[in-house]
């Protein structure tokens, strides 16, 4: 199996101020065409240390990616090091600088092509990708059989460079074998427990096919890797052991293809022809967003509100007044007159809704941080359930909270 | 000044499958108190790259800290590679195993008891912090002066970790030096240029001063760190070097402080006693998400509705259907009609409407994917605005339109 390593090269990493998302990015293209990363280093901008990291990765992999460490304030030190490394020399390059000039023009940022002009200059060895959303190009170097891509550090122009133009070079120059992977949501069953009912059959697992357990909130995922030469047949063999999983836990596993549970919930609501509407109020814009980060989802996601404010709850969902001061706004009383209204100003076939305290810092009712209580309604069928999470942070339950009541729905909807 | 190597072991980083969140945390926090990560190492699950990792790592830094390789199903491997490089064995540990106990019956799960057990097994030498919110406890370890921390994976068991036990016993064992940071947030200005513009000032910085660029969307953040004994003086100092700032850059700094364009807004809205409302399309809900994110945000953020299906912007921003025929959904004119709907509905200062094409695939009315149009309403007075970005991920443009609006909506507040 071909393998890769990443290296990182950003103090701005290093330093917490931003999170490394290129390098899940690039790991996840590389899987697909059956390339598996080895290590990930993450390094600051030194040159002596981005040379000796070059090095390492050298000695590890078939192929190497560098991302960061390029742009108009950062160009001299990681080029630097890629000339040490490679022992050449800069040389100005026409055909970049051109683009560079087209890039900014159709920008109408033509006055800043002097100031970005160094880009132009790239190793007097290297093929060039030119980088159509952004200003800094791509370098391949090639030394002792392994390929090495110079990447910058900006997300959006990561993505299209290693997608249209990295993975089809590399399909064409390796011969890779294929690699083919089912994810298996398991729900219901703690991680100790799921080991031990499969683990005769994770034993008998043929060699080539691997299994990784991943928790999430409270689901897990089991992931199947298997690689070899024939994509049909490592299709067929995969759903073979999926098979084999059902007869033991076959009443835990919501799902055997997709990855992200809002895509999960996504095909079934496609499938069912099912429209879905949302009323939140602790999980904040969250949950919404969460369902229609799934391209398509305005098939079925018809609209959503979030009422922070009590009057709101009252005003827009016509929650009664009444069950807010008998019961706390914080209630499954108001969870499920939320649940109610929505569906009505909705008028879909589904709604949900949340209600609780994400803190830090009590609810307008006092009520403790980490409680919230959810509505799902599927028709005129309703339940209401409760968490308790007072050890996530903010942004951690907000999410938490959403996975479980996408996670529910789609429990709810398979058993239906 | 006093550094860290982090190593992250993980089949499930390496292969995509999950985005390692926990680097940047420990980072930040480490940051605080004036520790400087030198690089982050992601390795697979696997003795001898654990043992070889964590050799290399105790020849670099004063601290070492792996996450993940915890975990019932995977401790065996982690623990394996621990004893060999500390040249120590594991013993049962009756504190942890009566911890976990205590803690399963909490959480009415005490008959998986029996298959956790091994997670009580730690090395002989080995102090240990308990995690209160996870199974698997953080083995503290010392070699030739360097503090080694082995943690689990999962980020809400590392976050309390780290935060209330770790940093306070780094803190009292290690002399450290004080960290002050300021971040200034630039727009209107590209990096480019902004970086010749304040050259000579960057190039007159003392040198315990350090400035770096982090773009973010069409904002530039500049960070400003300075370390030195006295935390008062280098607060000074660094006043000091932002006043310079403003002499050359004054109308293009929006923030000083916050590094969160949220939290920006959310700190402007609170001193000027504003509040505000949302409606979105096509961001989907992540704008909501993003105000609410904020701690507090309760006490400005009224509420907000995502009207993914034309019918409800009528319905319940009361667009006029007409202005949908004439001009289109994605146009400049709704954006304006939801935004004013959106603020009677929500009667707030502020609103704000989205309404574009996410992606991939053509909106309803056959727009360009990657068109939004927004308005924003402060008071009666109103500016809409247009981006194209055809170059995003559905995601990513769902984020960065909500960040662009955010700022613009803190420069306007900042301008007024």
């Amino acid at each position: 199996m071909k393998t890769a390593v990443l290296i990182t090269i950003g103090d701005e990493i290093l330093s917490g101020n931003t999170v490394d998302t290129n390098s899940n990015f690039i790991a996840t293209q590389l899987k697909e065409i059956g390339i598996k990363v080895l290590s990930i280093f993450t390094i600051p901008d030194e040159e002596s240390t981005i040379v000796s990291t070059l090095a390492m990765a050298f000695e590890m992999a078939d192929v190497v990616f560098t991302t960061g460490g390029l742009g108009p304030t950062k160009d001299d030190i990681t080029k630097k090091a890629y000339a040490d490394f490679f022992e050449d020399e800069m040389i100005f390059s026409d055909e970049i600088y051109e683009h560079l000039r087209a890039y900014l023009e159709k920008r109408k940022r033509l006055w800043i092509l002097e100031h970005n002009k160094d880009q132009a200059m790239v190793l007097s060895k290297a093929k060039i990708f030119l980088n159509y959303f952004g200003t800094a190009p791509c370098m391949i170097l090639e030394k002792n059989g392994t390929y090495c891509f110079s990447l910058p550090g900006v997300p959006y122009e990561v993505k299209p460079l290693v997608k249209d133009q990295i993975i089809p070079f590399l399909k064409e120059k390796l011969s890779l074998d294929h690699i083919v992977t089912r994810i298996v949501s398991v729900v219901d069953i703690p991680e100790s427990i799921l080991s031990e009912t499969i683990e005769e059959w994770e034993l008998a697992l043929p060699k080539h096919i691997s299994l990784s357990y991943l928790p999430v909130g409270t689901r897990v995922k089991l992931r199947l890797t298997a690689s070899g030469s024939s994509q049909e047949l490592l299709n067929t063999e995969l759903e073979n052991e999926i098979t084999k999983l059902f007869l033991l836990i076959g009443e835990n596993i919501i799902a055997t293809q997709e990855d992200k549970i809002e895509k999960i919930l996504g095909e079934l609501l496609t499938e069912k022809k099912l429209t879905i509407s949302v009323a939140e109020s602790c999980t904040g814009g969250e949950l919404a967003h969460l369902i229609t980060s799934v391209s398509g989802s305005s098939n079925y996601f018809l609209g959503s509100v979030v009422t922070y404010a009590t009057q709101k709850k009252i005003d827009l969902l016509n929650v009664n007044p009444k069950t807010v001061e008998e019961f706390t706004v914080v209630s499954e009383q108001v969870a499920s007159e939320m649940a109610i209204g929505c569906q009505n100003l909705f008028k879909t076939d589904i709604s949900v809704s949340t209600t609780g305290v994400a803190g830090p810092g009590k609810g307008e009712d006092g009520k403790d941080v980490g409680t919230v209580f959810y509505t799902i309604r599927i028709g005129n069928q309703e339940t209401t359930s409760k968490l308790f999470l007072p050890h996530l942070e903010r942004l951690d339950f907000m999410n938490f909270v959403s996975q479980k009541v996408i996670q529910d729905i789609v429990s709810l909807l398979i058993k239906k």
